[in-house]
């Protein structure tokens, strides 16, 4: 079986067999090849060697194809490896299946032994043949030998200090010598060996150090955040050196096909002049426009040439890939190579502008579109953005600290973070975190995903900081070049402001904007067109983008989208979001209301049925107000309200100064408070008497509840409204509960509004054992819905409350895989949702089933809610975008799974 | 199909049909019929047409049976239904397939119209005959007519208030006839009708009362308390009258062909001259012995024949049913009628003894005596009795009230209730109860089974006290004449001494003493054999009995049977009990120690590990005393360990004097105590930061745990022991959890012991994921134990220490069957067993799976895990005799339904 697979001169050899065997970076080297696009030729070993190797296998199975290969290379290059006079040199890199920038390893300039350093000499410099040795010497010395990277650093540092310069260019052909020997010598004192001058052992090193950057922490923890399985594998890519440091005429830089921040249509990328790939990345020089900005130093003004082959090149890949493409390239004495091209990372904004426009221009289809939008990424598009008149109030305070670039948009406040580390401890004590750098680096990763918004002050637009901040859809701005540093200790300067750690910073990721101190915030864009309509829809093209996407998502879908909303408020929003209704009205928030809490307060004092009814005569009404401003605002659509759920405890005061308030409010004595306090205290509330326990052995409360309903729904009825309200019993766990509240609905419903309102009775499956006795609970019941919170909890045994002193441990250190209040534990809470939901339906052909809990809103979820056949999940309303495109992804990948079978 | 089954002059058309169709009591009468036993000849009405009846189906259906059996049973006793010279008069019983004592109704001399009074007087006088019609009203007015029986007493206490006289008898005919009269009158009044004279409206009505009476209160309490299935049903016996009062030539009994008490074999019972059956079973008359004891009043002395017929019988019926028997009988004129055979109810003493003796007679097969003790019953052999010495003391010090009979064995202190309803209050708030009433009724039944101990002051020992008690195996003293029982004032009276409502009594109930105050009580005679030793085994019948059956047990059950204990104290029990082994040592008992928890808390307010370590370092010693006394006694039998389970804070003080006394005793500041208890605290304790998720977090502590094993199991093994821990994991959800875990646990025996040791990993299945992940735990996994108590709260989602606010009365209203805590819950949490049972084997076959919750000491529970194909139960050492049988019977049951089904 072949695992090395040449390409060059117009021939790939592994052209159609994908990312999969390839991994991103050599598939679309392959591809590239095939289409006659200038690539420097070399060859890639495939993934699966990655994958036998880091259980344990040698190299020596691929020895024989890597060296047909590598003679092949020397062939089509005509350079020999190795080779005293004019040496064949090349660059080993890995490239996963999904893209993972900056996590694993690369190697430069490899082959450049000491002997063939004086032929590169020969051919193109001194300076540039020993300043390549410098780097290879570095990055093989780091990747290879575990020379740790900041000695080299430091060696530079002191060579520059020496000669009193700042800059590598500054330093002479002489002074490099000097630094390549002090490298040398370095390697030579750490590894006890010399640096290897054998080109194919540092060839087999460098492959071999590749393959085991696979399973570095950063990647593991990179694999870990975007859920990239670790039997995937990286492929390694050996291949030719072109030279972007080859003087003025030579260049590296990288391109997007479009606008990765805002999804416009624009060629849009970065340069540097005489530098190596590594540079621009790394964002430690600030680099050119491509396009003329009339500044004059654009890639169009220096180098029209090559700039207009991008050009060319940029439609070439834009129709190969059907997508919006991130480009390597390096111009070699004005020669074009491209060195990688794959999709490219987009914030939200972008990815449904770029879906919805590729759509119109006959690119992708409206299911691709679909498929290409991660529902996640539409909560960009909701984020609240800095109110406009406040961050003016703080710009003419003397708040404004400077402008980089809007790399990830948003609006971020935030306490100061200047550590990556720092930043995991601070949002794990409930801070909001703003991550300030110099620059980030993949070490950062941990602290970049705890923080709320990245700012750096060196980068560009396709630094490392701005690569993975959209990734993870954060707000991000780079290359804030006015602000100064000082991590060591703790401070950032600009305009004579300052601040230390733990100081308020506003970070606006859409214009680059940075502020001292908090902003308030108000709604997107795309809000102010969806929910305010106060702005018009034409004149928003994301917001427009937006809704055609749902509106497809929508005819594609399966999955109904509710919301779990508890106010006439929230109803309308879920309504203008689209919610076919609500899935989950708490009606215990409404008990919480300060008007209400005495009155629920003088029902739990009272200790006889009489009393309570009592008291709870006064709720009713205002509770009746409540359901008839949901039913209002729903219209016919169902709205699902659950009964009274938490314990009774929960509605008393807590501290002694509040004990003597209601005691006098009530016109009782404080003991007879306390006593009530303590005679309701429980050892596990989230095991106690609560739910519909309290509807049984307190029934006067859920029958007023009950009334309210059905006077609100008749009231409705009077209005024109046609309410479909579905009564909810929380925490069932045996037939009889469920059959004996559902008789006092019934009677009540009868008593109230005779048979004129259209309603039904359910339960939620929340306890292990309803999910386990579903074939019994529902023949009677007219719905289930899986309040997955609580499953997750008592599937699990893990108090929510408290399971932060193991929970982060488990998820770091791999007992589990996720958070699964996070995500639905499809292995075990999963088996109790697909069980009950067969058992359900077995005994009640037709039940109607959904979800409430939290992972409504949550697109894996969702993807196994829509497998597992459920009816419909309710979300948070802001959620309810992502829900119906997830629900229509989910509707999309089952087909496409499905044809794949047939 | 034929629903009414004739019986009479040595014909029964219903032989061999058995209880399942005509109760016990029809089923009796058949077959006494068949065996040429003189039997009041009568029909029943078989269980099905109650069943039907209470599903609403009319009696229609079986009135023609039911004439053809009147007109036969008129031919038989040449007597005609209503006729006015010489009437037929019936009897109607209920009598359903398990023996509910006085639960149903009985209506007794129905046919005794105003007419037909006329022709009885005539034939057997006035008197007789108006005492019949007045007792026949009493009975169907209060049964049928729904008229309050307390209303007919009144009349008949007026009268004879009147009349100044005490006793019923001392009424005259003329006195009857005004009784008669106003008993007809009252009947007229509260019915607005005249008391029926159709004699067959009166059967009919009679039947359908007694079908009603299946779902009286009481019945369905007393079903509910002894697992009787509802739709079982009752038959109803309709049979000739005879008449146990008609002079001093008539009498009334019962009888026991063993002693029901203590199980010897002689021939025991009561009876009353001149009387009625219910008269003898309502404990108002104090009844005569049936043996001759000197005192010229018993059977054998006055009715010579009689009694000699009956010993005739005695044997007869022993013989044909193989099991004691419960006898009733009437004697009219000198002739013996048997109207009730069944098998007696008897205490567990009785139960033992009588089943290992009937083996030795040959009467039964090992395999039957098993089955006829049950599992629960051997709890009364174990119960302690009053220390002798102190209730020598206590007679000696004045605080002797009187003797009574002993009908319960076993010694009960309580406090006293004088309601069966205060006796229920009384003991859910805690109390020990002891009830003591004039008699019993079966609207007692909730009390007597609340309280400890049963004294009454009235009836003997066939009484319903007497015999209610015995079946609940409750300690009973009943017929204490001395004392009088004031219930309406509340105070209870004997020789100048005095005790009130709340104030403690001590009643023995194997000798009948009754004493005032607290008696402290010592082991059991059986305990004194099998455990003390300081009785030798010849000199006790009992706990030869005990021993043989268990015997047997042994030979016959499958499932293992294993003991929870702490400590070698508990070990050595539950070794002479005959565990197996231990199935669960919890370790945190070892911590609470009060030498111990100073280190424990030093350890918890250790805010690293090395701090841990150094605390933990003091307690290793300690635990690895524990474990070498437990390897001591258990020997080579398995030890199942627990690691520790509980979280931190339970260690820690709670109270501010502790917590100043704690932080004295450790050298740290009171705020610093106070500090780790708020940090530790939990919301929900259970579902918190404990078991493995301790072990995780916290490696140190199990670390040292299992060096103290180990360096225990090392001396054992030099002093020649060779002990077999099973290291136990609490709490895993998980398999990353196990995995873990077992490293650490295999690492540290490997360097504390080597391979000297022989040991298992397992691990607890107590978290419902555990149950559905089991097949990927198990893996590498060397056995389960299931932990049922979190498991029921988790599938549940009760919290024990909260479920007392609607536990109870979830039961008391048939929401649940049973507490779920008690007997496991086989639908819900045993498909959680069976499935990781089944799950676990699929991927580890021949894994070993225990329960060790506290089902494993539960009759019904074993059961089920013996049908589950589990290993072994492991439960309290004292439950182990009562899982040994269950075992057995388990197996014995399984072998019968497997053979049935062949």
């Amino acid at each position: 079986m072949k695992r090395v697979f040449f390409f060059g001169e117009g021939e790939a050899e592994g052209a159609g067999l994908g990312k999969e065997t390839l991994g991103g970076k050599g598939s679309g080297l392959a591809e590239m090849t095939a289409l006659g696009i200038p690539v420097p030729p070399g060859f890639t070993i495939e993934t699966g060697v990655c994958v036998d190797f880091s259980h344990g296998a040698s190299l020596d199975g691929v020895h024989a194809e890597v060296e047909t290969a590598l003679a092949r290379l020397e062939h089509v290059t005509e350079k020999r490896f190795g080779d005293p006079e004019d040496p064949l040199l090349v660059s080993v890199r890995s490239g996963a299946r999904s893209s993972m920038p900056g996590m694993m390893d690369t190697i430069l300039n490899l082959g450049l032994t000491t002997r063939a350093l004086k032929g590169l000499a020969g051919i193109s410099g001194q300076r540039f043949a020993l300043d390549c040795r410098r780097r290879f010497l570095e990055m093989y010395g780091d990747v290879v030998l575990r020379v740790p990277r900041h000695e080299f650093d430091k060696t530079l540092a002191e060579k520059k200090r020496e000669k009193n310069v700042t800059a590598d260019v500054d330093l002479s052909a002489e002074d490099l010598t000097d630094v390549v020997g002090r490298h040398e010598k370095l390697i030579r004192e750490k590894t006890g060996k010399p640096f290897p001058e054998d080109p194919r052992e540092q060839l087999w090193g460098a492959i071999a150090a590749v393959f085991r950057s696979w399973d570095n922490e950063r990647a593991k923890t990179y694999r870990k955040l975007h859920h990239i399985p670790d039997d995937w594998g990286t492929a390694v890519n050996v291949q030719s050196m072109v030279f972007g440091n080859r003087g003025e005429t030579s260049a590296t830089g990288v391109a997007f096909t479009r606008d990765p921040s805002t999804g416009e249509r624009r060629f849009y990328g970065e340069f540097l002049p005489n530098a190596q790939g590594e540079d621009v990345v790394a964002g430690i020089r600030t680099p050119r426009p491509l396009s003329s900005d009339g500044s004059g130093i654009s890639l169009e003004e220096t180098m029209p040439e090559a700039y207009a082959e991008l050009l060319r090149l940029r439609d070439v890949l834009e129709k190969r890939y059907r997508d919006m493409q991130d480009l390597e390239f390096t111009i070699e004495d004005r020669r074009l190579y491209l060195l990688q091209t794959r999709n490219g990372k987009r914030t939200g904004f972008a990815a449904v502008r770029i879906a919805t426009e590729m759509v119109d221009e006959g690119l992708i289809s409206e299911d691709e579109a679909i498929a290409r939008v991660e529902s996640e990424q539409l909560v960009q598009l909701l984020a609240p953005v800095f109110t406009g008149k406040e961050k003016e109030a703080a710009v003419k305070s003397g708040r404004y600290l400077g402008k980089g670039l809007p790399a990830g948009p948003g609006a971020a406040c935030g306490q100061i973070a200047f550590t990556a580390d720092r930043a995991v401890a601070m949002a794990e004590g409930g801070n909001a975190v703003v991550l300030v750098r110099e620059e980030t680096s993949p070490e950062d990763i941990a602290g970049m995903h705890a923080s709320v918004g990245i700012l750096t002050t060196r980068g560009g637009m396709t630094s490392h900081a701005a690569v993975v901040a959209r990734g993870m859809g954060k707000t991000c701005v780079v290359g804030a070049g006015e602000l100064s540093v000082d991590a060591v200790h703790g401070h950032i300067r600009a305009r004579g402001l300052s601040a230390g750690e733990g100081e308020w910073i506003s970070v606006d990721g859409s214009t680059g904007e940075v502020l001292l101190g908090k902003i308030s915030t108000q709604p997107s864009e795309v809000l102010q067109v969806v929910l305010d309509g106060s702005v018009p829809m034409e004149k928003s093209p994301v917001a427009m983008a937006f809704t055609r996407l749902l509106a497809w998502a929508d005819s594609r879908r399966r999955l109904g989208v509710r919301a779990n909303a508890d106010t006439p408020a929230d109803a309308r929003v879920a309504r203008l979001f689209g919610a076919e209704g609500i899935g989950l009205c708490r009606t215990e928030h409404m008990f919480f209301e300060e008007k209400r809490i005495l009155a629920v307060r003088e029902m739990i004092l009272a200790d006889n049925p009489e009393g309570r009814r009592e008291a709870l005569a006064k709720i009713l009404p205002m509770q009746r107000e409540d359901f008839l401003g949901i039913f209002r605002e729903m219209g016919g659509r169902p709205v699902t309200i659950r009964l009274l759920d938490p314990p009774l405890h929960e509605f008393l005061p807590k501290e002694e100064e509040a004990v003597r308030r209601t005691a006098e409010d009530l016109g009782v004595s404080p003991d007879a408070v306390r006593e009530r306090v303590h005679a309701l205290a429980e050892v596990n509330p989230m095991l106690g008497h609560r739910g519909c326990r309290l509807g049984i052995t307190h029934p006067e409360i859920y029958e007023t509840q009950v009334c309210a309903i059905f006077e609100a729904a008749a009231q409705a009825l009077g209005e024109g409204v046609h309410p479909n309200p579905e009564i909810m019993i929380p925490l069932v766990g045996a037939r009889g509960e469920f059959d004996r509240l559902k008789k006092l609905v019934d009677e009540t419903a009868r008593r109230i509004a005779g048979n004129r309102v259209n309603y039904r009775v359910g339960t939620m499956i929340e306890v292990p054992r309803a999910a386990l006795r579903a074939g019994r609970i529902a023949l009677n019941c007219d719905f289930f819905s899986f309040g997955t919170n609580d499953l997750t909890q008592l599937t699990y045994g893990y108090s929510r409350d408290d399971a932060a002193s193991f929970l982060p441990i488990y998820i770091a250190e791999g007992i589990l895989p996720e958070d699964p209040f996070v995500s639905l534990d499809q292995y075990g809470v999963g088996e109790l949702v697909s069980l009950a939901t067969r058992r359900g339906r077995e005994a009640k052909p037709g039940l109607k089933i959904g979800i409430c809990g939290e992972h409504g809103g949550d697109p894996r979820s969702i993807e196994f809610f829509h497998t597992v056949g459920l009816d419909y999940v309710s979300c948070s309303p802001f959620r309810v975008p992502v829900a119906r495109l997830a629900a229509a992804r989910s509707a999309l990948a089952g087909a496409t799974a499905a044809s794949a079978t047939a």
